[in-house]
């Protein structure tokens, strides 16, 4: 993955080698939070849902049925990967899993997951999306119970308005969740000026992203501020910064995080972006070709337009254009699309720019005094998030 | 109004006029704060929003655009219940205009008007209304925009989608609003709990709204627990308690404002039943009969079904179901409602358990010590919120 040539490069690419065998050297006395994070993220949404679900219960059993769906789906699945990067970003500050205060650090970065609800749930409504995590999407899965009981309306508005509610649910509870953690009156103060940064900077992206599919801007430029503010800021720059800000780190360690969150999470992006063009769906949980027909304005499509353009290759420039938004893109169509992505150089271009970003991350990351075991398994997510499969 | 004939309703009916004078007694030296509150609550919701948008430029030009118009929508009406409920609220436990905190404590409950700008941005767009305080409402502005500039995918799904996100930042906001008031500490670790509650409570009422819609539940039970939830505690009763809780009441009162609040709540939302029936679009900015083309199960109806089966007048019952929920019932079918409404009592047990609801409330709060002129002006405040014509 790294390709650099000169000395600093191969000087990075040693230490990050070197700092991922400690890590392994270090399996035997590892501390269960830093083991098997994601199970203890899981943990503590499980008992704040439950918590939600017996105040849920005060108010009526009706809505005690709903906030089991929400549960449902927040405990169904997902990377946890913002509170890893939260979690590790502490860490590499000097926090410490055997600190008193590590279980409510942990608490108040899972939080980061009920936000992620939000944007799931409503992003899937928006785009009218069928198919996440392999099951139906919240507001198809309320239509079809809907249309199961025989209801009045239609089953679709049902649908509908569910998932923008149990959405705004779970956005107000992540604020419930983060509150309540058990951070210190300072360390909270300091959490929540990047959180309401970052909260601010996720619903600019989906707008701006929202905005961009209307008025069909092609620019790499609009793709890539798109992701910058939807996907990285929201992905692993402020999760970075909230570990961070926790710990009370110093100005340069957070100014380090996030250049290396901002470059990590675009290329992260346009992983993602590969691989709904391209992906298995049995691996990715998602129909390939959705983007596509969603009409998302890729980097990936920019740069085959672009290339399309700049050749003067007006058949190609067609078909990409002809598919974009088409919600009747078939399965022949997204071949076509991939084999033309791939021929236009589009691929590999991403390619580079994936190799271009993680690799300037790293540089940022190495040349970074971090308390370890961080660096190593802050280089181990780098690569996970822009190597991935699914 | 007050209809008791007992001593002690004479009583509160006597103490209440009086507080009533003293208000006016008092009004040649009344405070900015106390006098023109709505105008102070404008100003906070200004100041807070341009910081916003200072915010938004450093993101992207296109977002500012979308902050405006929220910032349109927050700005461009209301009556300012809930801040005006909560100032009384603070008032009446003790706290001062000429406090140093009352500038903080103002602005902290100006943010409860970012969650009604949530509420009814979501709302509007789960029932597809068209139209809001006279002007179209927020996802239709959008669609509007979209249809003129000619853009790609469909005008609805664009306005759809602006609205969901507009109304999350809303949401979003409404925290940071309420973090950045000023608050002491211990002010806003007591104001948190009630919010934090009164988050849950209404996003509750509204899913147990759509819930009723959908599977058609009549009874007049489940209209009264949707008043309770998705306005009562939302419009009076939770604003008042985080009144009294930023001036860390004694639980009596607080018992009092919310059994108040509850009542008060109800009857405010039947009158708005009445209004969205019999109401003036003129006056109310809403067409008539909104509420029945959308679905809307109010305790009006359920009044009006249950008669209708209880006289066996199945015709009058035939004609109010088929209209409930019907997006093509006609100026002509509401006035046959509206009829039927009327002859079968369903208005008049409305008003009467409006004044029940009223009466009980006032002589709550005329047995309660309180700090004047917050008394009097609860009790006009009660008296607009269920006697009003918009």
């Amino acid at each position: 993955m790294i390709a650099g040539g000169s000395m600093a490069e191969r000087n990075a690419t040693r230490r990050a080698r070197t700092r991922s065998l400690n890590g392994l050297a270090k399996n035997r006395q590892i501390h269960p939070l830093d083991d098997d994070l994601r199970a203890e993220v899981n943990r503590e949404l499980a008992a704040f849902l439950q918590a939600k679900r017996d105040e849920a219960a005060q108010i009526d059993p009706q809505f005690v049925a709903a906030v089991d769906s929400l549960s449902e789906f927040v405990l169904g699945g997902g990377k946890r990967l913002r509170p890893t990067f939260a979690w590790w970003g502490w860490r590499g500050a000097g926090g410490s899993p055997t600190d008193p205060q590590a279980r409510a650090v942990l608490r108040a970065m899972s939080s980061l997951e009920l936000i992620q609800a939000c944007a799931l749930v409503h992003d899937d409504l928006m785009d009218d999306s069928t198919t996440r995590r392999g099951a139906p999407t919240m507001h198809v899965e309320f239509a079809v119970r809907h249309r199961a009981a025989g209801w009045l309306g239609t089953p679709e508005r049902f649908g509908a308005a569910t998932a923008l509610l149990l959405g705004d649910i779970a956005l107000a509870w992540a604020d419930d969740m983060l509150r309540g953690a058990g951070l210190w009156p300072d360390q909270l103060t300091r959490a929540y000026a990047v959180w309401q940064a970052m909260r601010t900077e996720v619903l600019a992206g989906q707008y701006l992203d929202v905005l961009t599919q209307a008025c069909g801007d092609e620019t790499p430029e609009t793709a890539l501020q798109i992701d910058r503010y939807k996907t990285a800021a929201y992905t692993v720059e402020r999760p970075l910064h909230l570990g961070a800000a926790i710990a009370g780190a110093n100005p340069a360690l957070i100014h380090a995080y996030r250049c290396f969150g901002a470059d990590i999470g675009v290329a992260f992006q346009l992983r993602d972006d590969l691989l709904g063009m391209f992906g298995d769906p049995r691996v990715t949980g998602k129909p390939a070709g959705d983007d596509l027909r969603e009409g998302k304005r890729t980097l990936l499509l920019a740069y085959g337009l672009r290339a399309a353009d700049e050749k003067r290759q007006t058949g190609a420039a067609d078909v990409l254009r002809a598919a974009i938004g088409n919600p009747r893109v078939d399965a022949d169509a997204v071949t076509e699309v991939r084999e033309l992505l791939i021929e236009l150089g589009a691929v590999a271009e991403v390619e580079r720019r994936i190799t271009t970003l993680t690799d300037s991350a790293l540089r940022i990351l190495h040349t970074t005094e971090l308390e370890e075991p961080a660096g190593a398994r802050l280089t181990e997510l780098a690569a996970q998030a822009t190597c991935r499969v699914h």
